[in-house]
């Protein structure tokens, strides 16, 4: 489709920069920002200059922070020794959201998928083992505990098994997030594989 | 879910005020954007400034326009006594887009839609009368038509009935663009108002 005009071409080339936006898509996104006043126009912009400059991915965990090292992992109430390892930012919040997680995170920034062209050197794991191998000259070093809460697809698994393979030399102790049936879920629609898991992972029964 | 700085609040929540983009895709957005480079969060940020600064309604039909008046009423190879009405840009863009029509058009920018606070009033319909009437004072107007292009819809309908009646006193042809099956569509998967306007719409064959 042509548009009228260069600098709604332009306009449209950005949105559907956006992943998950087709041009179509961004075009009725760019009318509707055509209908909006100028000021309106310009906070949209600003938005996202304003936070490109201002925010910075935190030197230990790489959790997103204005300052230089993010407000969870400068917690002292949080305990340094739980260090729960996730695959991005969205992760991080979706487990801060249930407010039930008192330990630290550390953000790989990806998984390893060779079919993306995705390796280990990507990701965020050199500094991982840095934090760890430093925990691991402290006194409390029986207590550090891992956490793999990694998305339990082929990629999340493959990631999961390279950096318990590089935590060998550590005393640490690693554990995963529970595979089962999601809550509210019945069994007659779970996958199979999810079934499998959740009778592998049972518990004893507790009220 | 709480953000950790109030930068990427912000960018979320301009993102989310894009009509049918929720939280939780701005987000997956939002976190796109910061990992770009900042020259291509400018360029982003740049293309919607410039674009609302470059571009206006034409003065005449309400195309979008760099200039006062759109390069298709400009142009003079197009037939200015053929006017097509359609609800927005998009659907003169995808009329375009069949590069069949040599007419020119006129862009409502609605349909009459009293559940959304839509009135006549709202839409460009002085500005078409005006372009007819000074039409109707031309010797070629028993030539003028105007065609309706608009949705297939109960506003649809009834935004063509009121501008129908509007154009009563003045010497122009009314037509509206046909419906019926679609292309590649078959007879069983169309809904029966659309076989109902097929048949009442049948034309002499010919091959």
């Amino acid at each position: 489709m042509e548009l009228p005009s260069k600098l709604i071409e332009a306009a449209v080339d950005q949105m559907s920069s956006l992943p998950g936006v087709g041009r179509k898509t961004a075009l009725r996104l760019v009318l509707n920002m055509l209908g909006r006043s100028e000021e309106q126009v310009e906070a949209f912009s600003e938005a996202f200059l304003h936070m490109k400059k201002g925010i910075h991915a935190c030197t230990q965990c790489h959790n997103l922070t204005e300052a230089e090292v993010c407000s969870i992992c400068l917690d002292p109430a949080r305990q340094g020794n739980l260090v729960c390892i996730v695959e991005d930012i969205r992760d991080l919040l979706a487990l801060e959201a249930t407010g039930q997680y008192r330990g630290k995170y550390h953000v790989l920034g990806g998984v390893i998928s060779p079919m993306d062209g995705i390796g280990p050197h990507d990701l965020n794991i050199a500094s991982l083992m840095q934090r760890l191998e430093l925990l691991n000259t402290t006194p409390e070093k029986d207590k550090v505990e891992v956490i793999f809460a990694l998305p339990a697809t082929m990629e999340g698994e493959t990631t999961a098994f390279y950096v318990f393979r590089k935590l060998a030399p550590l005393t640490v102790e690693v554990t995963a997030i529970a595979r089962g049936l999601a809550v509210g879920e019945d069994l007659q629609h779970a996958d199979e594989a999810t079934l499998v898991q959740s009778l592998r992972q049972r518990l004893p029964y507790t009220n």
